[in-house]
């Protein structure tokens, strides 16, 4: 069993931004999944069970903000 | 004896390029100082002798174009 969910991430600007967030989420415990789209902002996470306040926690620690 | 070039580098979007390209140049041999401002591209290079190929080296290797 596992979980998708989707956010959006501002302030992103090119492909290392999208490399910190990947990295900051995939850091989170039982990730199965992450994919961020920098044109869109976009930050798919699959996990057996997601935690937003988690999700948001790892953006704001790569550097970034929930919209 | 050292000598100052500056530069203009091209395609740099946030702190993580001007890190990139900082770090890059500062692996070229004898660099005594790098300086790097994201707002107006001005990559300024000191060393004994600097190697304008070099610096270009550094920053495309970096994914970086000097305008």
């Amino acid at each position: 069993m596992s979980e998708t969910r989707t956010y959006i991430v501002s302030g992103m600007t090119c492909g290392h931004c999208v490399a910190s967030v990947t990295e900051e989420v995939q850091e989170l415990g039982g990730i199965q999944a992450v994919d961020v789209v920098l044109e869109t902002g976009l930050l798919t996470v699959t996990a057996p069970s997601v935690d937003d306040d988690a999700v948001r926690a790892a953006v704001e620690e790569a550097g970034y903000q929930l919209a």
